[in-house]
């Protein structure tokens, strides 16, 4: 697995990716004070920016080694199923159809027992450039 | 304006609240480089972040001072129309519509120029003690 | 299974609950000329009252011969991936949270071929007198 | 103003368009028996569908006479605010934002007293030809 840059808010959020393939990714991050909202619960503007990782690595795989492919959110939707304090939680995300300039995308946040905080789909479009399935090769943006 | 408690991911977001009644909501947010993806523009889900937010406050002013009203996101729609590297943002929620227990509120994200970065839709649920437009005294989450 | 009314617009539409279970439903429907848009395909409309329909069915199942549960939508989100002019297509939905009062769907819609058309979520809320997972006896609308 | 060819499912539906310029629609539907759910009430499906639909005439109408642009839906959300059994309601949908070949809208469906039935956005891309705002020589569907 390349192991992909997850960009500065990532790094705050602190998660990271244990699978990623070809329309799929997993993701694990461990709740942290720092994440939670007025009520004492995971924020759940931490759930949607997940879905919305994860729905966009669903769709930016690529085989070749050292290549990357981009893409941008064009919408996302979160459906709030749950609530967790604490714990590693897991997020999945799954590629649903597409064509060359968009693409389709669910995600699922699960919780240590595998209970669901949420889920959603997202609709988003390959940046220029990245429409290839063997993608690009890296370039830091500018 | 009663100046509510925006919380630990509030506080780390930065966020503030520049006016709040009945009904409606407006947010400031200054983009630091803390707040941008790894293609160097503000990451989604802080606009996301936002957005959430404005439609929760945007159902939960109360009149009665020192009182409180408490809602829970159960659905959260992004769409994302612009981009923004730095500069204030400004956030506006709305509350659309609902009943007791329930209600909907859109929200939009725009830059310094007024253009449109973000918006959505929102629905959600007053927690239990929280119907009454009088809201309860404000007690800390357990 | 007890075959469920389906509704005035249900009967216009002319689709049919093949199988229906706890948290589970699926349908089909024969794509006719009335169905077409003004591009001469399945209108989106259509799609979306499916997954819609579907998204309620998933949560409304009842073990109890002859009651029935019902619930009111709360908000849906349609993604359009695919696009038929003719066939049969099937429409699977299933629960996927929620607690008393409210619970989430998703569905998706599928051609002949198995290709995805349409997928989305939906936040559903149980009619007064529906909350109890045996239902209510049946009763005709006023 | 050009009245736009609705197709089948919009005659089937029976709605009309009463303004209609750039970025900008209202549609007037009356609402008949064959319009309502197993409730008795305005079926979720065609709040959907005259969402939907306002949101793609909201960014196709063009100036040149006789020329048409068309968009296919990528996406779309409704919040289902309200219910009505009879009367005529009104349809209104505005483009929010966009480029060449996407753009974003909202909508909103009022009854006879301008109480809100449903509310939502769409993501809508534009159909090969038809980015340029002066639209294409209009030509039905193959």
């Amino acid at each position: 697995m390349n192991t992909p840059d997850i960009g500065a808010f990532g790094r705050m959020l602190g998660f990271r990716i244990t699978e990623w393939r070809d329309g799929y990714v997993r993701m694990e991050m461990d709740i942290g004070p720092e994440h939670l909202n007025r009520s004492g619960v995971l924020h759940g503007g931490i759930i949607s920016t997940l879905l919305d990782t994860a729905c966009g690595y669903a769709g930016t795989w690529c085989a070749k080694k050292g290549n990357v492919r981009w893409a941008i959110t064009v919408n996302l939707t979160t459906n709030f199923t749950g609530q967790a304090k604490s714990g590693t939680i897991t997020t999945i995300g799954r590629k649903r159809g597409g064509g060359r300039k968009i693409f389709f995308a669910s995600a699922e946040v699960l919780d240590e027992n595998g209970q669901i905080l949420g889920f959603g789909d997202s609709v988003q479009r390959y940046r220029s450039g990245s429409e290839d399935p063997e993608g690009m090769p890296y370039k830091p943006p500018a």
